[in-house]
């Protein structure tokens, strides 16, 4: 059978409906609640994990989440799909190793960042096979015990650079989407990295230093988080995240990270300035404009 | 019957568990959600709204979240119990204009600062009969159609400069606040208004200066908000926090919250460095410091 020949069996087992061996690789928050929807689902028929984590291997086999897991070679091999669910970093290491040994295998991530991991495998042989997505869902929380199947409906995947993969495979990478109950926006990865630097980094960044505020000030007075309520918590719970997962998705993304971050400081500055001229008309306006966010978020 | 056999006759009332009326001054989310959880659980027997705002006094009558609506002075008379439930700085006018014409009625406040209130009437000879309050309780909804029972349980109230207050004027607050499902923090009002500014008041700049910070890039691109993710709407949607109650609290509170917010844009500045200079390892270190924040908030 003919690469193409192959293609065409496993976008028409994917189209048809049949179910398919799915590998993940990093079975934590994302990995782990794709695998039990997957499965659930019927998309998936059998799901290998790769974990390089024993403990959470373990954990994952405990909570069936997995069916098995295996060395990555050997799971990539026996795969219709193979998830790449693991830190950016780690994504852009193994995506080529990945493509180096598949035959007709489709290959997706779920990474924060897009425009890296693309240019890493742009002039593969395989690109075609790749699918370079982004889930627009998480948690504060990391691990296979994080993992839950009400993860990921009604929330955006990103697919970009669509022009670059193959038609089959976009396709096997968007029914699997749709199945978790998400909805495909097709984006260029440079746009991509822009948008989430907007959207989803910069209000981790802004929590990690709120919360590092506070802490800060926690070293003099014990009571002070006796009072903290609903509004805090919703600000600075994602200052709870994974730094193995933070840590690269900022790096990769510095350039329109710090172009935010230097919007937002100085957004912070005019309020700052509002208070010490004890400028309340100012301040008025300033918190009206925010209130448009009203026609974005309901 | 003199003063102080009324105030016994008050405290033995609310202690008897028998129904008061209860006046709420200001209809909105937090006065609105009192009224209907006190009638709801028999702490009140009657009712009394005050509203300056023409619209809200009908729609509160409409939600039966009031019994009637009163002009001030007859609210104030006819009522065991009074409740500012208005933004702060009005209640910094009303408080001794009210006491100027109570008798042994109660009165409590429950405004976000709480040094420019008592200030306000330290030295008034009804002083004993407020009671300063701030239950921590608020979402960034307002307007009578906000009110919900589902309000204030298991969240602290806080009470401060409690040795100024008759005791059995504190008394009947406390019950108010515990019938509310409330638990109560006592504290000096100085104390109070740096703790807020750090739990409550910096996380309400930070999110107002975030919805800037994207409404400013989304004047050039439409789709920004396509993307936006859960974390996204958890980190700004304090931003939809109506400014006649924001801005007052910021002025009266001013020099804790320009305290906090310095230290909050050296912390972001922190972060800044580092993507600067690419240091990943100090990155992560401020994200796991960031992460003791688990200790605080489940």
């Amino acid at each position: 059978m003919s690469a193409g020949e192959v293609n065409n069996k496993i976008a028409e087992t994917s189209s048809n409906g049949e179910a398919l061996t799915v590998t993940i690789i990093g079975v934590g928050l994302i990995g782990g609640s794709m695998a039990l929807i997957l499965k659930e689902k019927g998309f998936a028929k059998h799901i290998i994990g790769v974990e390089a984590n024993k403990e959470n291997a373990q954990k994952a086999l405990e909570l069936k989440i997995v069916d098995e897991i295996l060395p990555l070679y050997q799971a990539v091999m026996k795969a219709n799909i193979i998830v790449l669910a693991v830190p950016v970093s780690v994504c852009e290491q193994l995506l080529p190793q990945i493509l180096d040994n598949i035959d007709s295998q489709v290959v997706i991530d779920t990474g924060s960042t897009k425009k890296g991991i693309t240019d890493a495998v742009k002039n593969h042989p395989k690109r075609g096979r790749f699918v370079a997505t982004h889930p627009m869902w998480g948690t504060e929380y990391s691990g296979p015990q994080a993992a839950t199947r009400d993860a990921f409906a009604r929330k955006a995947t990103v697919v970009c650079n669509v022009a670059q993969s193959d038609t089959n495979a976009v396709q096997m990478a968007e029914d699997l989407y749709k199945t978790l109950g998400m909805y495909i926006v097709h984006m260029d990865a440079e746009d991509h990295d822009v948008h989430v630097a907007y959207v989803s980094h910069i209000s981790h960044i802004t929590s990690f230093a709120l919360a590092n505020t506070v802490l800060e000030k926690e070293k003099e007075e014990d009571a002070i988080f006796e009072l903290a309520s609903a509004g805090f918590e919703s600000t600075v719970r994602l200052a709870k995240s994974n730094p193995a997962m933070w840590v690269p998705i900022f790096m990769q993304n510095r350039e329109n990270v710090l172009d935010v971050l230097n919007e937002h400081i100085s957004q912070l500055r005019k309020f700052k300035a509002c208070l010490e001229k004890e400028n309340t008309d100012y301040l008025k306006e300033l918190i009206e404009n925010a209130n448009k966010i009203r026609k974005i978020i309901k």
